[in-house]
Formats: structure tokens, sequence, C-alpha cells
């Protein structure tokens, strides 16, 4: 049986891989063409003719797809209770079809809920890099997690 | 001939509207299952058994669609370079099956960019509400936009 994390697994410092991804031309335009059909997002022409270099994904796709990653990789496997939101993200590097994405999740800290009892707050630092290892995308966000023994919780 | 917008149109205060959106049942699933598969995205009892009261779209899915809906309503018209980043992104309350979006984009400072002539940097704040005017997501972000008339740039 795989292992699962509660919030007690989440140490301050510990990191989880996300689930590698290899990003195709065929779903950057794909959804670009739903949510975001910036020129540069939906042909390699346009995409050379702009800063980002070639047909590049939507910042808002590599969100997405980190989300993935991050469920496949450990997410799937937690006490998750959702998360209230995204303290910061940052599209480094463009993510152009064909690359392959991987990275991690880090524990910046974590705290228990005085409002949710058997609930406390991790924040995370994430990173997503590509086959050259350079960071294209970073961002922070804090996910709610159930406590595995919610009564020797102490605040 | 509709207007166009470039960097001196974005005043700090000045509000732009965001296109309206209806969500459905079957396209929350169709994301959720792409790229975040948990059960409260998945299925109406899951979401009901959930702290969001219903089957509700992902975050991700909620800031693609505000992605789209600003694009549409003005992004689109507008002579932007693309965004940085996030700076910070709160879902707010659960976008449930149903729901009607809107929202705005509101400009909180502009500034010139040293490094790349002829762009400048406009911060916005971004609103998006449902068909009972509750904030369901709000963020800011940083977007680059051409100058109409570079040449006359102070920095």
């Amino acid at each position: 049986m795989e292992e699962s994390y509660a919030f007690e697994d989440f140490e301050a410092g510990r990191s989880f891989p996300l689930a590698t991804r290899i990003v195709t031309a065929a779903e950057i335009v794909e959804f670009a063409s739903e949510f975001d059909p910036q020129p540069m997002h939906l042909t390699e022409q346009a995409g050379k003719e702009s800063i980002l270099g070639g047909l590049s994904a939507s910042g808002w796709h590599t969100a997405s797809l980190f989300m993935r990653m991050m469920f496949d990789g450990w997410l799937s496997r937690s006490s998750s209770e959702g998360s209230p939101g995204i303290d910061v993200m940052e599209w480094k590097k463009p993510v152009l079809a064909g690359d392959t994405l991987s990275g991690r999740s880090i524990v910046l800290e974590t705290r228990l809920l005085r409002t949710r009892p058997g609930i406390g707050l991790i924040r995370f630092r994430h990173e997503v890099e590509n086959q050259r290892g350079e960071l294209v995308m970073r961002g922070e966000n804090p996910i709610m997690m159930r406590l595995r023994t919610p009564q020797g919780a102490k605040l």
C-alpha cells in the first residue's frame, strides 16, 4: 500500500516530488483556445515572433498542469481539504511545446487552525522546472490538511 | 471600431469589466478530470459532502475562466505583452455548477519599465463575483503593456 500523508507528516523543509509531465503542442493550443487565446499560445509562428520564442503554454495552463503534477505526485494520497488561494506565483521561463516538466513542493511552515479543529494549514513553496533544470514556475500557497490524530493536537 | 487600450489608458482607479460567463457542470467535471481530479470537483454527491456544498469548480478552473473573461472583456483589445505572474489570488467562495460569473479589473498602479523601453507595467486588482454579487475570487497581478507613443514616455 502506498504511503498516505496527514498534517503531521508535513515538517518544515520536507520536499514532496511532483509527477513528471510532457507538454504537447496540441494541449497547449487546446487550453489556449478555451481559456487564453493570445496568439503566442496558438501558433508556432506567433510564438516565435513573441518574446517567448516559440509556441508556449499560457501561464494559467502551466499552473493547471502543476496542479495535476501535484495531485499525481503526492496530493491524491494526502488528507488535503483544499486551499484558500495562492500567495504568489511567478512565471520565470516560457513552457514550450515538447518540454518535460517536473518539480517539488517544499514545506515552508505549518500551523493548526483554531477555527477548524482537526485541520492544519501547510504553507508550501512549489517549484516547476523543465528538462534542462531551468525553473519555469515558482509559487507559494497554503493547503489545509486533516490531522491523523486530532485529539493529540496542541495549538 | 472598438476601442483599443494601450499603457496610457490605464489610469489608477479605472475599472475594466470582465465578460460574463455561465459555468456548467459538464465543464467543471471536464476541467477537473484533466487537471484537478479531487472528488468535490467531479460529482455532485462528493461536492455536497465536502465543505464546498455542491459540485464546485477547481480554483485553477476559476482562475482559467477568469483569464478568458478578462480576454473577452478587455485584454484582447489591449497592447498586452503578457504577465510575469500572480501577486496573490484568493478563492473566497465556491463556484458551483450553474453559477454566472462576472467582474472587473481595477488599475492599482502603473509604471514604465527601465529595462524594456516602450513597455509599462500595470498592476491590477481583479474581482470575480457570482449572480448574487458575492465575491468568489479576488487577485492581484501585473500585466505588461506597450505604450501608444513610446517616444513621449517619461521615466
